[in-house]
């Protein structure tokens, strides 16, 4: 017994250890948020801001995503790997469940940057970003979006004492619409329901056609770093001469006399009813949406009460060029987001529809544009309440939420016929290993042996190893884990070699990291409790990232043995054979797994006492399509 | 492998056939909410309503939840189980997951319903209700409030045209604080965490209490209906002499001459300034405080741009009265909700300490009461998003969202240092089975095995089994699942009985249901997959709530046999008997099980397939150490 459950000891002990840093990880998390909030500037500036402000379509939420999710990647290990802090307290982090964490709490922490959305930046973590959810996870990425948001909230009120320039203009809330009363009746849901369907059908073919897109894309990209760069060059060239010449199209428009001289027309940098080429008294309605940064076209597609601002022709030809551009813009190679784009396209569109209904309604164009922007982001993303809650902190309008929440519904349920989510598609073109959230039904047919026996065989390590052995195996295979098998108590004759019972599993750190500590003993035996303690500290077995190539073992070494028990997880999660694939799917996903073995559902002389080992590549549902092409065919078949 | 198969198939389809209700989904918790928002008048009409209007110190919206919750569970079901409605479509919510899926959405129904807040009422659903999370319960959660808020909202416009009297009143958002303006600046932050940590401090204090206090009610609740009845009775007393009489020991305050003649003194049935004993152009403060409905009191309190309105002495006595009314009324024999007594509390305790702040901050007392009220929730109920996301829908302040954040994360920090949250320890004294969402740190000490070993030993069933031995077993146990073992492939010689392989899990339902249909045969066989198709349908074994009392079996029937294996789940969830309760207790609360079947680490002849079989119950951690009493003391030692 003793023996048995030495390695889960080890491992509890780790846990522990980590487990004590609730304070470590207030301390770390609120540092890494601001200095993501502090450094993001100087890390954009050579990417997003210059494409941002060289008026590309794209938004600044990927990139502020990203970063802080790469920041808090290195944090956890202490730093890039070549320059590493070796504070020791941080390295209770460098262990995969608490990068995975803070990983996440960037995420979270980049969007509320962003979108100066808190807590639509935790939902966003928990929708989208986590795959793996527990509880505390809430309160941390809570606690980075809070800090962000004090921080964002400082700076704001240091720079609107005028000392960042035009930097920090604006206020907490980005695109505000609060102004306006919302009254709606009964019969506005037919419009509501419309802008919902529509935005549902466009954001579905807006993802059919990225995903074309990107295809292309990858292909051009493929060729060099020349034609990647003439790629972004002639996007970049293709967007200023249209948002140029473009609103030449558009006739000029008389101001309202209400706000003649006061903010019609504009001429400065910011603001609606832009004057361009028209005659003083006039604006041109299109430069007002094109002669601008995306931020403050969006703003002005949203600005309540101006009724008649926008020709319907100019919102088309908005409306399509935003449609191309979003197309064609991500993929370049550009740190770009999808969120404004899509906004655009979505608060152009639902303007337009709004002037449609104007005769019939009472909504504000400037809602409309909200619902069409809400619309098509639901459309293409399939979020709901981070969504929903991501656009009340954005246009701070709670009488509004009732209509967003039923578009948003309408817009995901429309999508969800036709294809995919659009970070799906882009998960399955990266071939990312992304575990999908459901299983396919085809997987209930399919059991995890049958699974097994597709792969190549297991490669499993005995109790007492040869060093030569495991030096061999981990040169020659990239598994993370093994299986290490066993003399049962009572070991049946003429079993081969020590294959009879499962032990456990064995991590390649582990086996890295005792092979480098020279863990080695002359005599084929089973260690002691104390020389374990002795030998290795739970500090040890945390670090990551050593290869096998990194340490050296002599020509005499080899022929030594490795007592692998102490170092062993003797109790991994383990299915039966005959368990379908969706249900040990499920199981994967839920309790957040690496590796699962797959034992024989009777054991008997002569069946090994492991019959294969699942990893996340493979219960991806196109990975064992790959294998198994029947099975769609047959699913498809029976509907 | 056909016969492997076959339960898991069976098993399967009814999966299917359920996963095909998307839109039956959708319909039926529509239904179900319009129903739960329009019912819930009339069922609390004797309960809830009555003890509101009393002036109790209670909320809405505790009842509110429960009635969310009871409706969809009965509409799960096809309706209460004597008069329960056949509808044939209905029947396919008639399993465990869609029951618990659906209770989550009555729920979050509820909250939406009791504060309006759709939003918050998923992530209430999210934070605190559901034990197990899935990511169509977002949407599905999501839904069911949309539908809530906009059948609230349809009923506000109809109110509002004057149909309903005095009901309806008000919009859809209820203690609104947006027209103030948040002005703030880093200085302020220090009464912030001050507001926080007090919160923090009198919400575990609070949850300390109260559990003293239903310890003491539970027992005069036992001693019969007399008891329990003049317990509400004196309690409602106290309340209605303290709020009759307290308002006397106010002073009159005059009225603020900008606010004379329009709204103060007022005598209506709501409003600020009450004049109560006061000669005209006078109010009493703590009249209007007491003398109105507690929605109203907490609007009075959160009153912004009012900063002299109260008197400190009178706040100190509101907030004395309502902390022992706080106390003493939940745990009476009367529907009642937390929230709005810990709101009420915290409000004046804020609202108060605005009061000593006020020379030194420019933020609005009103403010300050949200926050105390947000800071006390926090501090006793320990959510966070959602308790952020309802303060931000009842208040409809987006600007006071970072200061909220800080002080709930403040506030819960300090009290998780105390004692858990308040839910916990009613859950804790109800005796409810809840798992806790965390193992114990001395659970990883334990092995499954020790705790299937202080069980009494598991109660197995042949995969053929004499109907007498089934009966028996149905009638002399409670156990819901009982482990199915079978012969092996190669069954060693001398293994006594069946009991050499398991085959997997069978199920009370699923076996009664077996015996009520007469799925017999004269010979001890195993069945062909026709049999068994022709036989069962998947609604049969889907039909739940019967007992083996209902199931008549003749003396002649109790000779035969029945072929369990089609019925049974071959692949149920299994653990060795090594693995520690804490990892065993992460898997079972992940995958949502019911029971989990330990394995022997090592297979060998003699050694029984099954050791034991763990339920939820088995898991919680009180339950645990009333068999292990040493566990916590060695842990406490440790420490």
């Amino acid at each position: 017994m003793n023996h048995m459950i030495q390695g889960h000891q080890l491992i509890a002990l780790k846990w522990r250890k980590s487990e004590l840093g609730k304070w470590r990880w207030l301390l770390l998390s609120s540092v890494m948020i601001s200095i993501t909030i502090y450094l993001v500037p100087s890390l954009q500036i050579f990417g997003s801001i210059g494409a941002v402000s060289a008026g590309l379509d794209l938004g600044k939420e990927g990139p502020l995503v990203h970063i802080g999710a790469c920041i808090s990647s290195l944090l956890a290990q202490g730093g890039p790997d070549n320059h590493r802090v070796k504070w020791k307290w941080m390295r209770y982090f460098n262990n995969d469940r608490d990068r995975r964490d803070l990983i996440t709490c960037g995420s979270s922490a980049g969007v509320c940057a962003a979108f100066r959305a808190p807590v639509g930046g935790v939902l966003f973590a928990l929708e989208e970003v986590a795959t793996w959810w527990r509880s505390a996870l809430l309160w941390r990425t809570f606690f980075s979006t809070a800090i962000v948001v004090v921080v964002l909230r400082a700076s704001i009120e240091y720079c609107n004492t005028g000392k960042c320039g035009l930097f920090g203009k604006g206020g907490l809330i980005m695109f505000d619409v609060s102004d306006v009363s919302v009254y709606y009746h009964l019969l506005d849901v037919v419009p509501v329901v419309v802008i919902g369907v529509i935005g549902g059908l466009l954001g579905s073919l807006y993802n059919h056609l990225l995903h074309k897109v990107l295809i292309l894309y990858n292909l051009i990209n493929q060729k060099g770093r020349i034609c990647k760069m003439l790629l972004s060059l002639s996007v970049a060239l293709f967007t200023s001469v249209c948002l140029y010449f473009l609103p030449f199209l558009a006739k000029c428009s008389p101001c309202d006399p209400d706000l003649l001289g006061t903010i019609c027309p504009s001429t400065g940098r910011t603001g609606n009813f832009k004057q361009f080429n028209c005659p003083p008294g006039y604006y041109n309605d299109l430069a007002s949406l094109l002669h601008t940064s995306n931020d403050d076209a969006v703003r002005n597609l949203f600005s309540t009460s101006t009724p008649n601002e926008y020709h319907p022709t100019s919102l088309l030809i908005h409306f399509g060029l935003y449609c191309i551009l979003g197309l064609f813009t991500f993929g370049i190679a550009v740190p770009s987001g999808l969120f404004l784009p899509i906004i655009l396209m979505g608060a152009s569109y639902g303007r337009l529809l709004g002037i449609c209904a104007a005769p019939y309604t009472k909504i504000d164009q400037g809602l409309y544009a909200v619902l069409g922007a809400a619309a098509l982001m639901a459309g293409s993303m399939r979020m709901t309440v981070s969504l929903c809650v991501i656009f009340l902190e954005l246009t701070n309008n709670l009488l509004l939420l009732p209509i967003t929440m039923i578009v948003l519904l309408i817009a995901k349920t429309v999508g969800d016929c036709f294809n995919p989510s659009i970070y799906e598609i882009i998960l399955e073109l990266k071939g990312l290993p992304f575990l999908e959230a459901h299983p396919e039904p085809w997987m209930r047919n399919l059991t995890v042996g049958e699974l097994a026996d597709a792969k190549s065989p297991v490669v499993t390590l005995c109790g007492v190893e040869k060093v030569a052995r495991i030096v061999e195996v981990l040169r020659n295979t990239t598994h993370n884990g093994f299986p290490v098998v066993d003399q049962g108590v009572t070991p049946p004759i003429g079993a081969p070699g020590c294959a009879t019972e499962l032990h456990g599993l064995i991590l390649r750190a582990h086996l890295v990291a005792a092979l480098k500590k020279k863990w080695f003993s002359s005599e084929k035996r089973r260690t002691e409790e104390w020389e374990v303690r002795e030998k290795f500290t739970s500090v040890d077995l945390a670090e990551r990232g050593m290869t096998i190539e990194e340490v050296i073992v002599t020509k005499d070494e080899m022929e030594l043995y490795m007592d692998l028990h102490p170092l062993t997880n003797t109790t991994p999660y383990t299915v039966v054979e005959s368990m379908s694939v969706a249900k040990a799917m499920v199981l994967f996903r839920q309790v957040g797994l690496r590796h699962m073995l797959i034992v024989p559902k009777y054991q008997a002389a002569g069946v090994p006492p492991v019959i294969g080992i699942l990893t996340r590549q493979d219960l991806r549902a196109s990975n064992i399509l790959t294998a198994f092409p029947h099975l769609e065919e047959t699913e498809r078949k029976r509907k």
